[in-house]
């Protein structure tokens, strides 16, 4: 798998008054990350979200995030099961691992709205990265 | 016009490294307590919110706003143009007045999406406040 | 262990373009039922948060949460190790179980800023609820 | 003045149920554009936004904000007062101009916490743009 990462650079409104960024901020964080690995894969934008639900999300707060320095968020994992799909996430700042975490995503189908298997087309391009 | 307040506990997120509430917060508590003014109106959440479009927002911060006190937003004034409604908010926190604000809202045809005459059921209701 | 359970009232711009609630504001609502949780306990505020590091957060999505009805997320764990605390929160609508979670803060002494151990006066307090 | 302007580049989390960019998030973003346009002027990061409080915010919604194209927020006008500065944005989406904005900031002492004259060399610094 190649590298995919996506640059975030902290907003001062993410900060909380502990004078860090707030948790709350890197759980959304880990939904960019997410979204954008999954739109080149043919999962274009909010027609691509609509394609998948967040069943679960497990995070590790490693050390903490500040305000002033960008944060790496790299999926540096995908897993595809039946109609679910695992993605890893690492967070750096600077050389410091701040957060790792994995969500797992399940495939709807659109017309039904219930899980679906995941299209070969997607397991090709996951495949090839 | 009766009174009409929302009642608004800060959370602890919504500080910043200041160690207030920052006003991005601020400005979307002003949002809160927008549509629930509007939702008794007959303009029922997510249906009524599509009537309307927000057209500008104006907001002065009186005095900077803690975690651990609730905050009361009060609608003090509302005004109906002919495609627009006005509404006034006005919050405190204890004694304290901390943010007024104007917000300026466009009433939408929903098939047109186009800006529309408030409706004469909407104009009742808000002078029977 | 008593019931503790907060009310939260969803906010418009908590949705998300699916028209649902977006996760990263479930997952900031996890923050707002913990620190409740604690301020009791006598970790007063923004003091008392200082007192804990988040280590790790874990939520399953178990069914969407949408905009209109109040969400109710009531602890219904709570368990103390030696530096920890692992914090369970289960969120319903209406009658639907929609989020159900586990976080586990780390004690830190305000001083050395290392892991402690959570005192037992912290200890007492929660084996009396 | 020479062109500041910040790319943002609009999170799936910031859209609402009404599928646009809802209005609280662009609030924020010109905090962003504000607070990255204030950096390199000597006012860095955390450090800066200490010497200076919000003390208005106006913004026109010229026209909804969409996921899935970037967001210009360029900074069109700063002008000193004795202790004010008002920053002036506009924010574009492709061709088109979507929200247009004007703070103003007081400069705060950091001893006595009043405001006071905004110091020579901020002044200097800003002509000189």
């Amino acid at each position: 798998m190649q590298d995919f990462s996506v640059t975030i650079t902290p907003r001062f409104y993410e900060t909380d008054a502990l004078g860090h960024i707030n948790n709350a901020s890197i759980a959304a964080w880990f939904e960019v990350s997410r979204i954008r690995f999954l739109e080149p894969l043919g999962q274009d934008g909010l027609a691509g979200a609509r394609d998948w639900i967040l069943a679960s999300l497990q995070i590790d707060f490693v050390a903490e995030t500040f305000y002033g320095t960008d944060v790496i968020a790299s999926i540096t994992g995908a897993k595809i099961g039946n109609s679910s799909l695992t993605v890893v996430c690492e967070m750096t700042q600077g050389d410091q691992l701040t957060a790792r975490g994995k969500a797992v995503l399940v495939n709807m189908d659109r017309q039904t709205k219930k899980p679906a298997r995941v299209p070969d087309s997607l397991r090709e391009k996951l495949a090839a990265r």
